[in-house]
């Protein structure tokens, strides 16, 4: 591919600031940035001559890179093997087995398994969660062409760690991410970004929490937490309860974070389902991030209330969570989700479901422009504009599962599947095209994903019981 | 195609009465039905040498063709007509003025290409719920070589309907559908049943009640019905209420229901979302079964009681509804969000989700068993079993969006999308195979179906606003 490349023909949801949506446009890609775009006819009349490729993408849609705010890479080779299980089975004999057991070259394959899931879907960034060795997810996502804001699964205290973990102390939680960051912070052409990491909060000391919040503000960088996990119990408010008995605050988590100060504009809350009014209120003006992840809440947490997070002005994005929780990674399938969901909680909230409850822009918003500030990275996301990093979705809108399109808007966050992301772009460069992985070898990954994850499953001990009658 | 195939080397999960799932399976098909099935070396060594065709399915996993209990087919060019609006909004300005406008040619593309999209979720049966032109939509599933219970949309009172419907008298409704029976039950090489429609009860007069009741009996085919529809109120239960004010009942529709006799066994009542304990064992008694429509109900009608529902016994299969409802008409997708709505649910029933509620093997059988007793077709289908009709799906489990298969059955409902239903053969042929519809050209549907549906929207008046700034 030349350093230029124009496409035009296409429907553009720009996601810009007016909202524009060019009918019949074009864009124009220098190198890893948008240069022009605009009118189709426009943009062919000034910028063809410079163009080293035109495209025609013949009535596809365009849409800017979509951003997956929850992700646990580590865990795809996981997937299945915590399902119909209670909280304590799914967490202490199945996926910390499964992660205390892995090898630099499992999350190696595990992120490569999961990255290709998610340029599938059309994501061009992710933000992991915390996972197992940040130098594997690193080495995977710098392959695979995709962005990401990568974190280490931290936790340095808690009840029935496996023991290689119940080793770390605090210190070095904090000096393993300090590493990380100086090792991989802006490498893979700018692409990787390293976050310091919070399991939960029932996995961290005072402490850990103290020095993460003053490590992230001094190295300039986010912090990734799932809030509102539980633990122990089958019961989903015990993580507040817990918390406002030990550090004597009037509601949970949220409440206490405020009083340490670790509520600040870097903080990317996962889940945050079990929140009240006066929380919502804390998190707002801190200016703390929410990834709402639909399916995994609908499992394991229940409804968070995005429709409220959002009314405060919170930046509400979308999240997948990781393959043993969800275990589709579609963030396309998130969005359709997060739709429903929200509309159909409305009957608990006010007595009636509200289908004009988080209504398709607002969906696309939280995938592109809210996931962007999310990421702490809408200066050069979120958007297709001048100037703007080139993530860009190709979207195939003809074929049975979308057709007929009225409302394009509403037929992308309501109709459309992965089987409609025909091509995808990261910094400029093409991940996937036609449907075809361009930088590992699908079918290759897969084969060895596999074999790894049966072994990996061996080694960590895990048997799952046999379902239905086989022979 | 011979007239013996013979598929070898697959999973097969049969669904039958014993759970059994062959780990590497075969099956032999003669003409229309499955005439042996075992392990794969048996298989082969017994029927090779009667089998005009083997087939190495090489690790792919067949399951029984699934069945989508609640279908508006006539709806499918009416997709994202009616995205995040209210109800009223919903029914008397998109949907009535479409279906009222639909000719008969419409009514059978909408039906080709809904179609389309059931057989590429696996879908081989489906219900229809109720829709224009039952001559189109049996013209459409005939040419597809699915299988289907048709019926036609009937109502012979309510304030609000366009005045075609309105001048119909409770003998019109029921003379119609009396023809249609003698025109097209058991046509199709038998794949086409035809039942009675009750659109909703507010729409309904008793004596369009009592005499679908006798008619359906008298012709021994089944009703299907839409239970707790919502109409002219922003608020769910209004139904209940109304039915229970004019009908003097201590409970709403499905009290009424049973006064006068109209619960039978041979009536599938689509969503049932409010119904008390009294009203789920008046059901489970009367042996009515109950389509849930997860999607649907999320956005327009709350969360049905599925699991008590399956506790008091009650055959619960599932069902896609309309393209206005929905919006994807995916059975796979439903498979998927039944299992996490039902998960999440209980939250409210009980203060905390239930990750172990309505497992993976549940929700096959809901698809599968449960679905064929729903359309009372379960001495031919809903498992592969020797004598059985052979409607069977080949799924892909190799994919990135399903491995690592730990578990198969569990990866079948929460991973498998659309795009692992490989090949779907209904009763005894192909109807799609590797991903191509066989009866019909796919483009040419999508291109006929786009222009068919934008000419009935002109004419219906529709004119949907412009979501953001489309320039």
């Amino acid at each position: 591919m030349g350093c230029v490349t124009l496409m035009h023909g296409c429907v553009i949801i720009t996601m810009d600031g007016e909202q524009r949506v060019f009918k019949e446009g074009g864009i124009v890609i220098e190198k890893d940035q948008i240069k022009a775009i605009g009118h189709s006819q426009q943009i062919l009349s000034d910028f063809s001559h410079v163009a080293d490729q035109l495209i025609d993408l013949n009535g596809h849609i365009l849409l800017p890179g979509l951003i997956n705010t929850h992700v646990h890479s580590s865990q795809q080779l996981a997937r299945g093997i915590a399902d119909d299980v209670d909280l304590i089975t799914w967490l202490h004999h199945r996926i910390w087995p499964y992660e205390s057991n892995m090898t630099e070259q499992d999350s190696y394959l595990s992120t490569l398994l999961c990255g290709i899931e998610l340029i599938h879907s059309g994501v061009t960034c992710f933000a992991e969660a915390g996972g197992q060795h940040v130098s594997g997810m690193a080495t995977a996502v710098q392959l695979l062409g995709l962005r990401a804001c990568l974190a280490q699964s931290t936790m340095d205290s808690g009840h029935g760690l496996p023991s290689s973990w119940s080793a770390l102390t605090t210190h070095d939680c904090i000096q393993s991410q300090k590493d990380n960051y100086h090792k991989y912070n802006n490498t893979a052409q700018g692409r990787i970004r390293i976050w310091f990491g919070i399991r939960q909060i029932i996995n961290s000391t005072h402490h850990l929490l103290l020095q993460t919040r003053d490590a992230a503000a001094q190295l300039k960088t986010g912090i990734h937490m799932n809030l509102h996990n539980c633990q122990h119990v089958a019961e989903i408010p015990y993580e507040n309860q817990l918390v406002a008995d030990v550090h004597k605050v009037n509601h949970g988590t949220v409440t206490y974070l405020d009083k340490i100060e670790f509520l600040q504009n870097n903080l990317l809350a996962a889940h945050s389902v079990w929140v009240d009014d006066n929380e919502i209120s804390l998190l707002s003006k801190a200016g703390v991030k929410v990834s709402h992840c639909p399916a995994a809440a609908m499992r394991m947490l229940g409804f968070a209330p995005v429709k409220e997070m959002l009314e405060a002005g919170i930046c509400v994005s979308l999240g997948t969570d990781g393959a043993p929780s969800n275990n589709r990674m579609s963030i396309v399938d998130e969005m359709y989700l997060a739709s429903l969901i929200n509309k159909g909680r409305e009957v608990y909230a006010n007595g009636t479901t509200d289908p004009t409850a988080l209504s398709a822009e607002t969906i696309l918003r939280m995938v592109t422009v809210n996931g962007a500030k999310s990421v702490l990275w809408d200066d050069e996301l979120g958007s297709l504009e001048v100037g703007k990093k080139a993530d860009i979705v190709v979207v195939n809108p003809s074929s049975w599962s979308m057709v007929p399109v009225h409302d394009c808007i509403s037929n992308i966050v309501y109709c459309m599947r992965t089987e409609n992301v025909v091509s995808v772009m990261c910094n400029g460069l093409w991940i996937m095209k036609n449907k075809k992985i361009i930088n590992v070898d699908e079918e290759e990954v897969i084969l060895k994903a596999k074999q790894a994850s049966s072994e990996l499953l061996k080694r960590a001990g895990i048997k799952l019981p046999t379902r239905m009658n086989v022979i």
